[in-house]
Parts: structure tokens; C-alpha cells; sequence
């Protein structure tokens, strides 16, 4: 396995609270040196399966030899495995719940291992901290925990679809990203989303003021966008809810 | 003193604002090797009441050789004293209000230092930056500021109770953590809150969807929780409300 | 030019979302050794105007050697220049559209040069990551890419007056800071804002719990607060609200 040179930290923790901050400072324990990353850490709570398709949005054209550590969780205290995959020069560690699904299926070259270890001390609600965690450091430090080669095909998530209409993630501007591709869509496709027609526009200044229009974000995602206003305010979505393709 | 390899920030500072930017680019000066971790930004404003009791909680389990630095100071530009004290192998900087009060409680081992250096320039209202971010760089670099020795018994916080039935902080998926630990109280009590009996349970995937119930969370403490929804917006209970151990 | 310890990111990005998170991961990738510190990362979104009265007032007193990677970009994907600014020991690398104009006309050493060279891959909307990023690692290389010397009298923001009268950021307390310089007010002076007289005080304490003042915050600025309480909330403002000088 390929050094890892720092850790990227993937949740919907929240930004400010506890659960970030303890998976922090628990590794810099584990791994005094190793740069600790927060990606992303405002994710739709709990949707893992709307995480699954900005992830490998998300790591396009970030640094190689970076491990993320994913932690979307809803099923947390229940059965679902944990997974670690070195997929393209990277590796992902998190739960085998459609997180890390299309992450596992656009890669050229991968392993998926299911990480069948478990720490002496285990709590019922964090495994981010107690159980991911280690698990990165081990990885890090170029150990494998005791775990199961698995086939991609195995994985939770596997026959969901390549792509998904739907808001996968709100910003902080209230800009909408889905989960379309914006390379599979041909710019005269309108969307119909929020009771309107959406067009396309290669950027914000491109349209006037408050009119919404989809355009090709910076992950190489569809993006639902308002120039100088919130999409989400302005269409009244959020992330889970539905985008059409317009019959136009 | 032993050494000192990390600074962990517990405040109520909020994610994102200048205040915590501010404290960890002057520590950077002052420090350019120690790694400054936010461990915990989004505390009740100005409530020292109730973070104290969820500062033990989350150090537990933490890494050995520590700082926290804390900061919540509704009090700031008036009368109070500054802090540093060794608990346990960690040291603790913050205001005299309360804030570090359990923490010293709970101590095996303690030094309870009233730190009486103030620095040449001090804010009227950001002690944070200006008084305990030097003197956590001076603690790093094995230098402890001019001070007085102290009995803990003397702490603002020393006449407090054990253990709080109150909500001390509300996380960001709406779960409420309280000030009770939960190894005091038997998984057959019943907690009355927002209006309701909450029962024991293990963790989240153990009652049905939407219903509110207790569990020992990941840092030893009595969460009220709901599954697959929010305890704040279920129980209307925010930081500084009550709950009651029911008479059933 | 003198050497590069660190980079302070300044942005209204907000705390936890993935723009912060893929600047920081692809400055790791160029910048293994050099510290990134969120100096602010919730400016009010697309203020460039009022982000540039609060630039120099948070970087008063900051460490020497720090790089501010300044993103406020409202015209992202239109015309403006990128600009590489150093100024009284520190750099300053960002859009031209004013938010760098503050610091630019108070600096009593400075060096402006418009940044000509453009990366390979340039996104429509994301110039932190993909333009400014990599200005800020080859500065901190000790390269300047490819530029043109400028006069600051050139830069936009330069016919903007010296203070602003307006509500420039409000924290997660509440407070509103202004655009206004502390030293240039007489204590004598009221303020007229939020449809209510506003007198000076020293700090929280005193005042009585619930009464508005103002008062010299901690980055030198006129701060209108309320002990114990919200200004924003109980004086109904927000950012590029206007504060007046009262007629008392």
C-alpha cells in the first residue's frame, strides 16, 4: 500500500461541535504528525445516501495519498460493516452503508476490505471516534486492521443508480447541488425543479440578478443557483428533494 | 510539569468567527509547533454554568499531555480571575467563573494555580486572545506565568452539585445532552422532559422512528434523544432547561 | 521579499461547508509544511465593501509573516484582476473588487501587483481553490507568478471613504461590528442606530443587562452590543446597515 500524507475528514458532524473536535484530537494522539483535514463537515444529516454522490465529487483533483474519513452514520448502534477501499491512489474508510458506493464504482483501480477488527472500548453512538479512527491511524502508520477482502459488487449501495436527480447538498450561499453529473448533460437541458424551468448558464454573472439557472459547479456537479440570491430560499428546496428533467 | 504536546480550544466562540480564528493565529506566533485543535466552538453562549459540566465529559478518553484552553466569559471586563490548573496528567487555562469547576472536583491529582501576570496589552473584552492564549504558549513552553497557589476548595463553582438535570448543550442534529452521568442512574428510571416520560435505551436503532428516549452517550452522559429526528424540536428543550427524574 | 510562516484564510465561505475544505486540501497538497489557520470564514456572504473595513482591524496585532488568502468574490467568473498585495510585513492575495483596498491605502510599505498568470484549469466559480490557492503557495515558495506593478491608487475600493457608517459583521453573539475606527470617536459621542440612542461604555459589565452601548472591541472597531443580550435582535440589524452619528 502507497503512503498516506494526510487525513481529509468527511461528516455531517456539524462544524464547531464535539464529535469533530474529539475525532481530532483522538488522532492527533494516534498520529502526533500527520495533517488532519476538514473537507466537509456540513452534510445533509444522516443521508448517506446523498453524501454517496458528492464524495466522489468532492475528492476530484484533490492531492493524492489522502485518506478520507467518512462518517455518515444513521444506522449507528446497528449491524452495517466497516469499510476501508483504496480506490485510485486513495483511501476511504467509513461505514458500509452507500457512502462510499460510488466512490467504489467510478474507480479504476480498487480494494475493498471490510474492516472485521473492533476496539477494546466501543461506544454504542460514535464509532467515528472509536472505531474509523483507529482504523485510519492504522492505515496511516501502513497497517491493516484484521479484515475481509470483499468485491465491490457486495457493497451497500451497489444498485443505486450512477447518478441522482435530487439536492444532494445545500451551501452556505443556499446554492443547490444535485447529484447529476453535469458532463452527461447537454446544456440545453432544462431542469424543472421548484415549480420552474431552469436553464442553463456557465456562471452567476451570466444571468441577471435573483433568476435561477443551473450551471456546472466547481466538483463537475449540476448545480441549482440564484445570481446574487439563495436557491434554496428562492425554489424552496433542500437536500432529498427531487429535480426533473424538464419535457422541454 | 510534564510536557505539554497539543492545545485543545473549548469555547463558545461559534465555528467560522474571528474570535477563534484570532486566538489560534496569535498562538501560531507564539507557538509554531503546537498543533491547536478546536475541540468543542459551539457552546451556549456565556453559559459556564453548563459547560462545566460537559468539560469533564469530553476530555474523557482524551489524549494525555493536553492543554485546554477554555473560554466561555459572560463576565469578561469585570472581576474574575484567570486559571491554569494541572488535573490528571492535562492542563485546563480559563476564566475563575465556574467553567473549570468539575473538572478540579473530579481531579486525583490537582494544582490549582491563580494566574496574576497580565499581559502589557489587554483587551476590555477578549481575555481569550489576549491573557489565556499567552499564558497557555507560556505552559507549553514549560514557563508558568507569576501565580498563586490555590486550595480548589476556594473555586467560584466549588459549592455546585455533582451532577445537573438540566439540558447542558444541544448538539447539532438536535440531540440534548444533560449534566447527569449516566453511570449514576439506573437504565429502569424514567427522565421527565418537554412535557413527557423518556425511557432507557441502548442507542438510536433501539425504539421505533420519532420516538424520544435516553441512552448513555458517547461521553458518558444522559442524552435525551429522538430516532431519526431532533430531541430539540420533539421536547421544545433547548441549553439551561430542566429535567426531572420522573416519579414513576 | 521576506519569508512566509503561514496562511490566514479570510472568507465568507462559512465554517464546516466544502469550499474552506478543498482550499485547505489543496493548499496540503502544494504546502505540506506551512500552517493554514481559518482566520474568519463567515463574512457576510458576497460583502466585499463591508469585508474591507474589518481586513485591517483583524490584522492588527497579528504575527509578522502571515499570508491573508482573502476571498469575498461576488463577481466570480466575470472581470476583475487578482491581486498580490504586501503590506507592512505581511501578504495579501485576492480579487480586486475592493475588499483589499482598506489595507492597501492604510499600509505605510506596500508593494501591489496584479497577478496575470491563470492556472491551466480554472473553474467558473471557484477561484479560491484554483486561482488564489496556488498564488499562496508560490508566494510562500518565495516565487511571484507572473504580474504587473501597480499603484494602489489603481485599485478598486480606492475612491471608498476611510470608515465606514454601517454594520460590517455581526458574530454569533449578536454584537454588530461597525466600520468605524474606536480611536476617531469621541466617548462623548452617540449613535444613532436601530431606531434608538446608543452611548458609550466600556465594556459588557457596564452596563445594566439588556441596554445597548458601544464600545471599542477588541480589533479596535466601534461595537454595538448589548450586555447579557443580542444587539442584532433587540436593535433589528445586520450587516450593511446604517449606524449614524446622533445629533446629541
Amino acid at each position: 500500500m502507497q503512503p498516506i500524507d494526510r487525513i481529509a475528514l468527511v461528516t455531517d458532524f456539524g462544524a464547531g461541535g464535539p464529535y469533530l473536535g474529539q475525532m481530532k484530537l483522538r488522532l492527533s494522539g494516534l498520529l502526533p504528525r500527520v495533517l488532519v483535514i476538514d473537507l466537509i463537515s456540513d452534510l445533509a444529516p444522516f443521508r448517506a445516501d446523498l453524501a454517496a454522490y458528492l464524495l466522489p465529487a468532492l475528492v476530484r483533483d484533490m492531492p493524492a495519498r489522502t485518506l478520507y474519513l467518512c462518517v455518515v452514520d444513521p444506522g449507528v448502534g446497528g449491524e452495517r460493516s466497516a469499510l476501508a477501499i483504496e480506490a485510485d491512489g486513495g483511501w476511504y474508510v467509513g461505514p458500509d452503508n452507500g457512502l462510499l458506493a460510488l466512490v467504489a464504482r467510478r474507480a479504476n483501480q480498487i480494494r475493498v476490505l471490510r474492516i472485521d477488527w473492533r476496539p477494546a472500548v466501543l461506544s454504542a453512538s460514535f464509532h467515528g471516534r472509536d472505531l474509523f479512527a483507529p482504523v485510519a491511524a492504522a492505515l496511516c502508520g501502513g497497517k491493516i486492521p484484521y479484515y475481509t477482502e470483499l468485491d465491490r459488487g457486495l457493497l451497500i449501495g451497489n444498485d443505486w443508480p450512477n447518478a441522482l436527480a435530487k439536492v444532494i447538498y445545500a451551501d452556505s450561499y443556499g446554492n443547490l447541488i444535485t447529484g447529476l453529473q453535469a458532463a452527461d448533460l447537454d446544456r440545453n437541458t432544462w431542469l424543472w425543479a421548484g415549480g420552474r424551468d431552469i436553464t442553463y448558464a456557465r456562471t452567476f454573472c451570466a444571468v441577471p440578478p435573483g433568476q435561477a439557472f443551473w450551471y456546472e459547479n466547481a466538483f463537475g456537479l449540476v448545480e441549482l443557483a440564484v445570481n446574487q440570491g439563495g436557491a434554496r430560499r428562492v425554489l424552496g428546496l433542500g437536500p432529498g428533494d427531487r429535480v426533473e428533467l424538464s419535457p422541454h
